[in-house]
């Protein structure tokens, strides 16, 4: 088996290579990777028959989000079809200036170099990952979990020989195929050759890698998001956009998890959204004043307004003021996605000034938060921290800049 | 003795004020700090007085850091009135576009929030990072080192007054008054109220935080730097330009440690560059070819090649090819700056390329790489690494973007 840091240095190598590649070459290997996904898929459904076969007894959601189809590897072939068609972020120049002593000075966009992604069960991330990381000029390194193994090792193997086929360094595209806790241990120390990790997968996953690497990370993906209807609301709008925001994909971290509504409001408004969430199998946890005007309300602990459900369960909470909404959510909130409801433009406004938050809406659901639906094409996640990315995160976020300076013999005074 | 997580809550109620403040109060905060620090200047230096006779055995130069008289007190102060001449990052909308389900998507540029420094000797950082800070619209939380311990708080103190005469929240500067190497863990790991950690010191310093913290870090001012002769680079100029880079301010990150020489001009070249060092005060280590040229090098280890001297010491190497040179300092860079000396454009274009450092050079020292040579008007330091920020940090870099989506009751199908 390969060491890591041979693994680590094979990709830096491949780095350099990918970073002075043309956006046509880059394409090119694209495409043939999406060929080869189409043209090899009898090989990747063994492998992941072997895997479904071996994670038999892990529950049904996780089989699911495991097992493969002809449906699902042609999707993966069009989510590389679709990459190759998007800008190339490094062939962008951000700026340039000429400084006060005459240095031409170009800040250019140049990929981060070599990329860790550490994921859980899906397997399809594998190509997606893949894709983005190939498009944007990285070098991957991709440790999946270990029910997936030998399905991510198949379509490992099919998009490097591609890589390989097209005159193109395999090595941009590698699978850790040691699925153990030391060698996850390894990767998130391997400051030599890993400029940045990326987790995906549930909060456990992300917490363990943020704790632990000393990598830089990019933390992403936990969503506790907040529906507040204030007091002069469109009544209809919110009830469509909460019922929205939770159950449209409950499972996913831009669902709504929390209800905030304002006191002048409650006693008309909550009988009215609390049956509209029950209907579509909600069920609802709350505080007291909340549970006074609708007892079906069940009680809510303290730890649920701290709680990424992922689920059909939603807290409500009747807050005083919009002030009181801004601060509860400032104080609960994983800094994801926020929505307020109101036909007030100064509340609105404020709402969105003091929400410290990656996204804070006005009259729409949370569940824009998405690399698609901003128009980005694809994403590789949905960052919560500040540094770097913050918000869905394209190809653009895949990058860094370098400042090339050109003189004619200025020396510093 | 207030407790960090007090420190680290008093930190982010500041730091939501400061997020809503106009650009004028914040100018206001700045001049009036920078007139508190001129109106209390024997109180600041009877406190560094007392710093000064307590650590009357350390070196003179680390001594020399730690002195403050009032002409370094003036400089303070007039670095703080030129931050507020700087135009507020805060102040900015990067970009906004209509999603295809017609949101209204504006990115704005907002604070990072709570920011950590952890600094060593120098007490004049206490004013420079608290008014970079403050004006990005952050608050701080400062650690300097203990033997600065009554210079920092006695600045804190005045900075402070300073905020609270003028309206503004005095918790948006904090200085830490636990010297204890548990308080700066406890810091390292303060994830819930601490955005971002910068440390500011020398290497050692800095290899601590970005092992041990949790708290997303920025690594600052490594820099075992480049100058490059080319074949065919006018060769005064590359004289000119490798002496300014070594010991215009050996001390400094930006400074250059290693000189490379295409073989093909070194028999000529050599000797002229190595007396023109000598005569500087440098002392040159170097490899055998070298070495066989000027027998005056002394002999570089293997170390040597990695190593940041801060000192009037220099490591010099022939190489074969542009290519072997742009791999040696790829291989052995901290990827801070290098510059090539070349009148090739295909070659210096290449050097540009596919070296990966935060600033790439032709035909000029390296001792550019600086906030105020760049024209960001002043910095807070300046990145190695590729996330978030690389190269100079001025104040844009203290921000992150949210952002702000309005619409009109859109839900996702």
């Amino acid at each position: 088996m390969t060491s890591l840091n041979q693994i680590g240095k094979q990709a830096q190598i491949a780095a350099r290579q990918l970073a002075i590649l043309d956006t046509a070459s880059k394409n090119k290997g694209l495409i043939a990777m999406a060929n080869a996904l189409i043209a090899n898929q009898a090989t990747i459904l063994t492998a992941n028959k072997q895997d479904l076969a071996n994670a038999n007894e892990m529950p049904k959601k996780f089989l699911d989000r495991l097992m493969l189809n002809e449906q699902r590897i042609t999707d993966m072939a069009n989510g590389l079809r679709s990459i190759a068609q998007l800008s190339d972020p490094t062939a962008q120049i951000d700026r340039g200036w000429i400084s006060a002593d005459g240095l031409q000075i170009i800040q250019r966009r140049v990929p981060l170099g070599v990329i860790g992604i550490i994921f859980e069960a899906r397997p399809n991330v594998t190509a997606d990952a893949a894709g983005l990381t190939f498009k944007s000029g990285n070098a991957v390194i991709l440790r999946g979990g270990k029910e997936a193994l030998q399905t991510n090792l198949a379509i490992a193997k099919v998009l490097r020989e591609a890589l390989t086929q097209s005159g193109l360094p395999a090595d941009a595209i590698q699978m850790i195929a040691d699925p153990s806790h030391q060698s996850a241990q390894e990767m998130m120390n391997l400051t030599q050759y890993i400029d940045v990790l990326i987790p995906r997968g549930g909060r456990g996953l992300i917490q363990r890698v943020v704790k632990t690497a000393t990598v830089p990370v990019i933390e992403t993906g936990a969503g506790n998001c907040h529906v507040y209807v204030d007091r002069d609301a469109d009544l209809e709008m919110a009830t469509a956009i909460a019922v929205n925001a939770k159950v449209q994909r409950p499972s996913v971290c831009n669902a709504a998890e929390k209800l905030l509504i304002h006191k002048d409001i409650a006693k008309q408004y909550l009988p009215t959204i609390t049956h509209a969430l029950i209907d579509h199998g909600v069920q609802l946890r709350g505080d007291e004043t909340a549970r006074e005007i609708v007892p079906e309300i069940i009680p809510a602990t303290a730890e649920d307004w701290d709680t990424e459900y992922n689920d059909l369960i939603m807290a409500v909470k009747v807050v005083d003021s919009l002030d009181a909404a801004i601060t509860h959510i400032n104080d609960h909130s994983t800094h994801h996605s926020e929505t307020i409801i109101t036909n007030n433009l100064e509340r609105g406004r404020k709402f969105q000034e003091q929400i410290d938050s990656a996204c804070v809406y006005v009259n729409a659901s949370t569940r824009f938060t998405d690399g698609g639906m901003f128009g980005f094409g694809a994403e590789i996640g949905i960052s919560t921290q500040k540094l770097h990315a913050r918000g869905p995160m394209g190809l653009h976020q895949l990058t860094t800049i370098k400042y090339e300076i050109t003189g004619n013999g200025q020396v510093r005074k």
